[in-house]
């Protein structure tokens, strides 16, 4: 199996160390990155290194994707000198993008006419995940295509789950991430309210945290946001990203999501107060300016 | 310790079962209920039974009570033959109810006045938390009177958190309950999304319940929402009264909480749909219609 060759494109916070996992397990991998020097790095770490998209997929048996967003994706597999121009027959493609589901199935359209094969296989876990192997792996696509992914992704993550064909991997990253951001709002209006009340928000979150109010959120941010801890797990700035994803798709499923479309709104007016590249449980400064606690910060 | 008689004033679904595990620690109990045979039936447990808060508070150490709301709350307590009037010195007094934080202040006021000590201590944890002694229970008040209940509390609870002054255990509850809302949306929007998408429920939930998404409520609720199973953990009608407590409270305390009162009114849509009496994990039926994946129910 580890004689497969793996062109790896977008090696950046979360590409590089899940690239980085790759090459310790065994494969041969070619990386490219749009900066190059992203891509140059992992030459220690036994890589090679390629000019283009293009020229890192004409040597590989499996093409992995990690970019930034939907047009990212298209130019890079779709474009005239993108990868499924110059892929080989049978090439196994697999995108971890978060990007949208429809985006997802027109780029497994295209690879299935060039003869080749496809996974949209969006992450999570943070770059810590990427880091130790232990993402969270969302994958779609047809049966056979992830027999043949999943050594790949045991490489790369633990909870490795098939959703269903093209486009449910993406559709599930997205169910996630309305999760989380409620989630995150959760925590948020607690603190906000024990913070007003004059509680003690550390004898709160331990209450809070040993019943049915529990989650991964209010354990990880609850105390930074008590904290006025706002460096970023993950930037306000990716998560309206990703929630801008959610909202188009949910345009195209002709679905109203009140809760998410709140929130995405709340993150709005931290960007317009330049905390777009904060931690988004920085949240809990909207809800303080909100509060009459907190003003904009000093620019 | 176990010489102590407690008055337990409401032995309804959370009070009878809180009620025998105190005689099943040994404390002699005495018990009181509006609807008598309510209370008649802890006579097999080895309770007494009292014609009114009164006569069930001037034979005890210590007053429990565990009623629906803040008005049932005063009624008990301050009423002209009420619990304050008719108690002993240095009785403990114990609200375990959940109520505004302002009127647990006024109990304990009056309950100080007449030469006694008061806790707010609600609870939560469900039917299933009271019958086995696991719930979590949020108490505010004077150190000494916490000290006092605490072997009391450990007969009923297992997570116990001193919250601060009085008030601030109802406070705590309140922002359990704002927290435990918005996680219910989280999941009640993701399913939503799954289902008008055509993504296979059981591996959504298999794929969020493992990372960054995860919460008590997804892990318990969101299978619910996947079958449809609306049978009451907790009644959109009780947790409707927690909300008005919550709304009522941050209006005092000049706080806006756009999340919860966004949940607030979509369960608002479920008690319009006459839904009141399902489990809170119905929420998902309000987004189903919203989406038109569902009609009102026939009546």
């Amino acid at each position: 199996m580890t004689d497969q060759r793996i062109a790896f494109i977008g090696t950046g916070i979360m590409g590089a160390p899940m690239a980085r996992n790759l090459l310790r397990a065994g494969y041969a991998v070619i990386v490219h990155n749009r900066t190059p020097s992203k891509a140059e790095a992992l030459r220690a770490d036994g890589a090679s290194v390629a000019d283009s998209p293009a020229q890192a997929a004409e040597q590989a048996d499996v093409v992995i994707s990690c970019l930034p967003d939907s047009p990212d994706v298209e130019a890079v597999w779709l474009a005239a000198e993108g990868v499924v121009a110059a892929m080989r027959k049978n090439t196994l493609g697999i995108d971890m993008s978060t990007i949208a589901p429809s985006t997802a199935r027109k780029v497994a359209d295209a690879v299935l006419r060039a003869g080749g094969a496809f996974l949209d296989a969006p992450i999570s876990g943070g770059d810590v995940g990427a880091v130790n192997a232990t993402l969270s792996i969302m994958a779609g696509g047809p049966d056979e295509a992830f027999k043949r992914a999943e050594p790949i992704f045991r490489a790369m993550g633990k909870t490795i789950v098939h959703c269903g064909p093209n486009g449910m991997g993406q559709q599930t990253k997205l169910c996630n991430q309305v999760i989380c951001v409620l989630n995150i709002l959760a925590a948020a209006e607690a603190i906000t309210m024990a913070r007003k009340a004059g509680l003690d928000l550390a004898r709160m979150l331990e209450a809070t945290t040993a019943g049915a109010a529990r989650s991964w959120m209010l354990e990880n941010l609850g105390p930074k946001m008590a904290a006025g801890n706002d460096d970023p797990g993950f930037l306000i700035d990716l998560q309206q990203k990703d929630l801008r994803l959610v909202q188009e798709t949910a345009r195209e499923l002709n679905l109203p999501l009140p809760g998410t479309a709140l929130v995405s709104q709340l993150f709005a007016a931290n960007q317009a107060a330049g905390e777009g590249r904060l931690g988004t449980q920085a949240i809990v400064k909207t809800l303080e300016r909100l509060a009459g606690l907190r003003n904009l910060p000093d620019r």
